[in-house]
């Protein structure tokens, strides 16, 4: 089938205003009397509140609210929306903190100056108790408990053991005849540390209340249905009452799934009656903000000589930090590899420890478990001297195949990205002295949640596209491909209005690489309704069949007379007239099966044996995009996941001290920059889903293999395997070292 | 059938914000770097307009940005929604000035003081020519021409001849002949004024452009999407670009249907590159907002002695100033009465002079013509010596009747409305010296254009409506009682945010009493599609069939077992996870077939002959509602129309010397006040329309036979028959001093 709008490369649809400036974020908003909020972050990683003054804050001319805990109704919640979740975070510290940075009391004044002034006037007597940092720390027997009450997994019904909040497992086969049987068992433990998004724009809000108590919040979010039930949770109020509008989001990667602040500078506003402003700052968002959970995993792997996986377990403990978030059951779900393996067994656990919350970032739990994945398949094929790609292909998964959570494979195209790797020449054998190559697969899914669409044709032909998909990977292009594509509409004559949770067809959050997957399929849904519409009108205005007409151009055609048209405006301006009333296309999708994604990803570095210092020289990727609606953002995302897969790999780290972050800003903790990212080449591998024009979801699956290809390429280059990210020069000479003896 | 909601007198829902001051008006938009724009008006009736120079304004310290017509790249448009209509409007003066007020050029300054600095530096040029003041002048052969080109009536093809811009003809059987056999042949002609609507809030909006170039337009107006429709004529932009938004309107009555200040307003924020708010002045609102048009009408009838007519035949100048804009076709339409007359025949004409031009004022038309027909009427009964309401109950309209413009009538209330006002003792035979008391009969319709709704069901059970029907007479809580009603929950938790042109389910105009007829259809028709979906949901759940479940309190019962049962929450919650996705209905209705409506009422009046001062005692209506859905709502909307009547009858005229309003203002330009309104009784006739519930439109009509019934009452007390609006003292003393010789 021949397209003239998807398929191709279009531009970003929103890009010029975001680059001259125009496009609307948190920070922009300005409401007439706004105050400035700031909150106070605790100063102990563990430690009970016995009283909290805020008397002389709030005497301090310019103060114009103060709040606690207290001042909400109610203080845990857990957003509904998530599914089976675990009722244990609190918006604010009250009775103990458990990170340091907690907030644990807020002020709003009329500037930022006085507001921090009023903060240092707030007395806050604590009583420091002992802390679990670590989860070796949280996993003693007599460990100091995070939560003293241990809740109940709700619609898990798994009961919660000392810091252990949550275990998931699966298994097929039986993994202990399965290592009976293989040739060799490889044992490996593996460790990756916490990492923040790093997004541009920090968390930014603005939250006010009408005359008749409905509140607006506006903020920097990827989810703002869960927002508005975190508020109505929060504040006991209607979900009617409280309408969430989602700015542009200046990059999201998960990091603003979440609730942060809003019920804070909500009732911040409701205490003062007048809009108050919270933007965080960059140390704030190390503090408070949610990053990828630090991982352990335990990795056992019997194979027979010729490379052929037998069995497989994997123990994986996620440290959630404070409170629960860390994306454990992802680790049961990726850790073991998109690999044949008749006995396997996974088991993840949550470990909470007295350190900020994780939450989710890009491909959550993946890129963690995968780095021990796949080094160890390095490992086993270096081991058994077989080239890293023969031990990928012999055991990779193909049509029918199942994982151990029993999802069986449908038409995938993880070996089609391996052949792709060879054939572009990205994976080859020669290679130059202190230099090496790496690979490693990757699986990833596009997320299925719901979502909806609306479509409307204006008087002049112009059309609207509602979506409650938030753009944070450019997937608006997309959509409006698809939409110009259905229409045949010139893309330029479709206007995205950005909506609010009162006007938004309903949508879940922005996650999971789902938008085109199932915000296109609503899109189409909703482009079909509408599309029939048209052409019922026209075929009566033209006294023709309805299968007789096309459209293209923004016009309707009696086919094969190209001069009985019709425009689509003309259209939508009789349709008022009519009992059509108005031409609105109306498109909900439900929750739709996954569809696996798969990636190949070939590193190769340069290590400075002396220094330990690595260069990444290239980085290659081939995946499974199943159609790419616009190749130019496809392969911007798999260039951009890549990118921030190797600064996982080399570079990131939140480094702690007794539960406090120590470099919790972009000197101390570095990210790569446009000088450190190496030349890249991307193949794009196209096997149909089941979704509209059968896409996939592209934007999480380019972290996730990065940093196993990296390791390994390290360890070609200089002999030495590095089993903790990120792979340090430090880390790199003294292992280095270790193996000189 | 048994209502829990509808039928019941529910206060309005958005009551207590709008008496607390919560309620956003124009007014209230505030935006950071605002600026006020101010208008030039015209000091002539009619003028070339040689030279306008700016310079100087430009160049005054504060001032932004100064438009004239010449600043836009369109000068005439016409609402295409409106239908068939005559593009000869201008947003702005350009090559000569039609009428005194009409705006000339605008400035926009950080201040109002600073703007009006700036207009009184336009030096603008005129070369004043003659014009026409009134109809008789305008008619005149050799009239000064207010539009020189002559321009076709689009869609109608009729050509226009000197100033009459439109003729609008319909006749039945043959007047002639009628005449000829009847008993007794009347004629009269009779006038009305210009009257101005004398809403609360004057017309007031805020404009802005972002970035990208895209416009905002916050406004007071019953019509977002026809405001979006001339901007982007006006400006030569896309309807993608453009985003109204209606805000609360403080009284409407028709006079907040048509485009004001808003292109001027977005010009001038266009070229300033800032926002700009305009508010009209009242006297402004005086000058140049569009009033109820002057009418002069000439009736003649002939009837058998027993009082059954036989002929009638109307002829209806409508004064519409200096654009197009009279209703001239509701002069056909409703001029002869709702009467059953075998030989019927009705001209109206649409007249241009140099006044402002006039719009439409609740029921557009029929006040005016109503007042001929019905004073004739009353003429009639007391030549033939017969009772007036017996004339009427003797030729009124029944089911199967026809009117003159072809419209058969179903089942119509009118009969009973005289029934009911003779049943509640309104009409009585008795009455004081000084004393008297007046019938009169209307007609009306209900509008059919099209319109739109969504309903979600919200995670906790409360409800969101989204609906482009502005709330002018509280129709809003009506619609919240007929969506309460479907799915069974309590009103108050269904909130109705206000969206805007992007994200309005796309509506029709708020106009012909239609939001409670169409509006509601809408309604019911997206409650019933999502209660569909939520009956589905739940039979699947609880594994019953749909049929046996039912709606109430917020929950789903299965029939008979008032324990198994889940909330709207629950139902909504687990949709999120299912194939459902969003809990969301959706209803478009397109044009309906209007609904006719009637009223009957009656006035009693006191009358000083020495002074000619008017009291009126009582007002007493009986009016045909279909169905009330909200009684409460219902009677104030009769008790508002009968006291805007009684302001027409006796009070309100705008007073033009030679095309300029004298009494621009509320002191010299008298509407009633609270004392003025006399003791009222409504009775509510509810014949079922085919509308949803049977509903038939409610506001417009009370208005309509206020004028007739008062100048009526006036004969029977004083003795004199005044055939011009307002019944002044003046007028009243004048005819009494003329029949005493």
């Amino acid at each position: 089938m021949a397209f003239s709008v998807v398929g191709k490369g279009l531009p970003r649809i929103d890009g010029a205003s975001k680059v001259r400036g125009g496009a609307v974020f948190g920070a922009d908003v300005k409401l007439p009397g706004m105050l400035i909020g700031v909150f106070l972050p605790s100063p102990h990683a563990h430690a009970r509140i016995r009283h909290i003054d805020t008397y002389r804050a709030e005497g301090l001319p310019g103060v114009k609210g103060v709040v606690t805990a207290q001042d909400a109704p109610s203080l845990r919640y857990c957003t509904p929306a998530y599914g089976p979740s675990l009722c244990d975070r609190t918006f604010m510290a009250r009775s103990k903190v458990r990170y340091f940075g907690e907030p644990v009391a807020a002020v709003a004044a009329v500037d930022e100056e006085t507001a921090r002034e009023a903060l240092s006037l707030i007395a806050v007597e604590y009583e420091e108790i002992p802390a679990a940092f670590t989860i070796p720390d949280a996993l003693l027997p007599d460990a100091p408990l995070v939560h003293e009450e241990l809740l109940s997994y709700q619609g898990v019904g798994r009961e919660a053991r000392g810091n252990i909040y949550l275990q998931r497992s699966a298994a097929r086969g039986d993994v202990s005849r399965g290592f009976t049987e293989s040739d060799f068992v490889f044992e490996h433990t593996f460790a990756t540390p916490m990492v923040h998004q790093s997004y541009v724009e920090p968390h930014a809000m603005v939250a006010a209340v009408d005359d008749a108590g409905r509140a607006t919040v506006w903020t920097t979010t990827q989810a703002p249905f869960n927002i508005r039930s975190d508020l109505a949770t929060i504040l006991q109020m209607p979900l009617s009452q409280i309408r969430v509008v989602p700015l542009e989001v200046g990059g999201g990667f998960g990091g603003k799934l979440f609730t942060t602040l809003e019920p804070i500078c909500l009732l911040l506003a409701r205490k003062a009656r007048r809009p108050v402003r919270m933007v965080m700052s960059r140390e704030e968002e190390f503090l408070i903000a949610r990053p990828r959970a630090a991982v352990t995993a335990r990795l056992k792997t019997g194979v027979k000589r010729d490379g052929t996986l037998v069995a497989r377990e994997g123990e994986f403990y996620f440290d959630t930090g404070a409170y629960q978030g860390a994306p454990v059951s992802f680790g049961v779900r990726f850790g073991l590899g998109p690999y044949r393996i008749p006995n396997a067994k996974a088991d993840a656990y949550g470990v909470y420890t007295n350190k900020v919350s994780a939450g989710y970032f890009r491909a959550p739990g993946a890129p963690q478990v995968t780095f021990a994945s796949e080094s160890q398949m390095d490992i086993i094929a270096r081991e058994l001297g077989i080239d890293p790609w023969e031990v990928r292909w012999k055991n990779a998964w193909e049509e029918g195949d199942e994982s151990v959570t029993g999802e069986r494979m449908g038409r995938i195209g993880l070996k089609k990205t391996l052949e792709e790797v060879r054939r572009r020449g990205m994976w080859r054998a020669d290679r130059e002295v202190g230099r090496g190559r790496g690979l490693a697969c990757g699986q990833w899914y596009t997320g299925g949640g719901a979502t909806s669409a609306c479509v409307t044709i204006y008087e002049d032909g112009t059309v609207g596209l509602l979506t409650g998909a938030i753009d944070i990977t450019g997937s608006r292009t997309g959509l409006v491909q698809i939409l110009a594509e259905e229409l045949g509409v010139a893309p330029e004559r479709i206007v995205v209005p950005v909506p609010d949770t009162d006007t938004i067809p309903w949508t879940g959050e922005t996650s999971g690489s789902r938008i085109t997957y199932g915000g296109g399929a609503a899109v189409l849904q909703a482009a079909r309704d509408v599309k029939g519409q048209i052409l019922g009108l026209v075929a009566e205005k033209l006294e023709v069949s309805a299968e007789d007409l096309e459209l293209g151009g923004g016009r309707v055609y009696v086919k094969g007379s190209r001069e009985k048209s019709l425009s689509l405006g003309e259209v939508a301006l009789a349709a008022q007239g009519t009992k059509v009333g108005a031409l609105l296309g109306w498109g909900v999708v439900g929750r739709l099966s996954p569809a696996p994604v798969f990636a190949t990803q070939v590193a190769e570095v340069q290590v400075d044996a002396e220094t330990g210092q690595v260069e990444v020289l290239k980085l290659g990727g081939a995946q499974d995009v199943g159609f790419a609606v616009n190749p130019l953002s496809v392969a911007g995302q798999m260039e951009g996941g890549m990118a921030q897969g190797m600064g996982y790999g080399i570079m990131e780290a939140m480094i702690f001290f007794r539960g406090k972050v120590e470099n919790p800003n972009f000197a101390d903790g570095k990210v790569p920059t446009a000088a450190d990212v190496p030349s890249m080449a991307t193949a794009i591998v196209e096997e149909p889903s089941d979704g509209p024009l059968g896409v996939r979801g592209v934007g999480e699956m380019p972290i996730v293999p990065t940093a196993a290809a990296i390791a390994n390429a390290i360890h070609d280059a200089a002999g030495v395997r590095i089993r903790e990210l990120p792979v340090t020069p430090e880390r790199v000479v003294a292992a280095v070292k270790e193996k000189r003896g």
